[in-house]
């Protein structure tokens, strides 16, 4: 049985201050939970429903719990019957950048929008991240849910913009309204693509950093397309 | 004052089975309220906070109500100032193929899926969407939401798929996991575009009116792309 504190201390940690101060995180489903136990990722906890303990499980505590317990530490509407405490992983080395191409992502707000968007770079084959100190934090357990995975493979540093981007010398492309073509932009063997905020796009002080401003060519009406949506255009176009 | 069978009436729009009863929807949000309200939908009631009353509103019915009265009616976290109740369309004509992509949408479950993807067609020009009977209901507040305002552009048809499929005579794509690559598809002229089910994939009483497989390569190692994304990637090799 789950005490009253243990079930406060999970449900602590689907509040930011509480995940950094701790360096945890949650994560749910059985899929989801094994893919973790399977990865070099610590996981501190497992609580799980009788028929669904995992059999690799290691010297990792695991707990059995009911349905209503699994609820009562869920985040999820419809909790999926396992649920794991996870320790937070920072990158220990910095990013490389030959023959590779890096996404940058300035002020992405929307937790669905990054596990998305997390999840499209992997199916790409991008493996590293950097984010703008003000984009949603990873191991948010909307992010973390919506990455389908793909945050297992995926290394993300968050960064102050402008200072990183100065140091940068390969090509750096901007998603932007007036760009050109991704149609008829080549293929770069390394550089950086920067994908801005939903609604204000790239900020003031990156887009002067912008070596090739690129833009999905609208044919139609409509005013936008969503952050992750063009993401996954442009990539399809330069990896 | 709104009165309390008002309240309850709005709110019973929100159940799929009293929309179509009613034959209405709810829109929500200054921008799409005023674009409801310059487009060729009949809207019935706005219900807006005094300051954001409309200038043209012409003969349509508009109430001055609270931010209280708002929060009360609207199905957002938080009510974006302007709510109106909206006279359902459906398309009076039928689909034309003619030098034209169109869209065909084969169990799409997830409303915020739904309205983007429509949102997606009408960036790239796409007007036609002929949807399966099982593919979430368009009026659905999340969906209306999440189009954006495409909603107001794009002619949706529901429609039992292999009976419509049957009398289709030119090239018709389906999104599967062992086609050919999007990469090396030559653009056709006219077509059909069928993207299935989040899950599932397109069903198998549909899957043998393809004519032209296609896939997505995968580079990296994410099991599968969101069928939103999925749908704007191949739509902006094949437009």
């Amino acid at each position: 049985m789950l005490s009253k504190n243990e079930v406060k201390y999970i449900q602590s940690l689907y509040h930011k201050k509480q995940r950094i101060q701790e360096g945890l995180f949650v994560a749910e489903g059985i899929k989801l939970v094994n893919e973790f136990l399977a990865s070099n990722f610590i996981v501190h906890t497992v609580y799980t429903l009788q028929e669904n303990m995992p059999i690799n499980i290691g010297d990792v505590n695991c707990k059995i719990v009911t349905q209503t317990e699994l609820q009562s530490i869920s985040n999820l509407q419809t909790p999926n019957g396992m649920l794991a405490v996870v320790q937070q992983q920072t990158p220990s080395t910095q990013p490389v950048f030959t023959n590779k191409l890096t996404l940058v992502l300035d002020g992405i707000q929307d937790p669905g929008n990054m596990g998305t968007i997390l999840r499209i770079a992997n199916w790409f084959g991008i493996t590293q991240i950097i984010a703008s100190n003000n984009t949603v934090e990873i191991y948010n357990p909307k992010v973390v849910q919506s990455t389908m995975g793909s945050i297992i493979q995926t290394k993300v540093w968050y960064k102050d913009l402008p200072i990183f981007l100065q140091s940068i010398s390969i090509p750096i492309y901007g998603a932007v309204l007036n760009g050109a073509s991704i149609y008829t932009t080549p293929k770069p063997k390394e550089g950086i693509l920067i994908i801005g905020n939903e609604g204000n796009g790239i900020s003031n002080d990156v887009l002067p950093f912008i070596t090739h401003a690129i833009t999905i060519p609208k044919i139609g009406e409509a005013e936008s397309l969503n952050a992750a949506v063009a993401t996954g255009i442009i990539l399809s176009h330069l990896v």
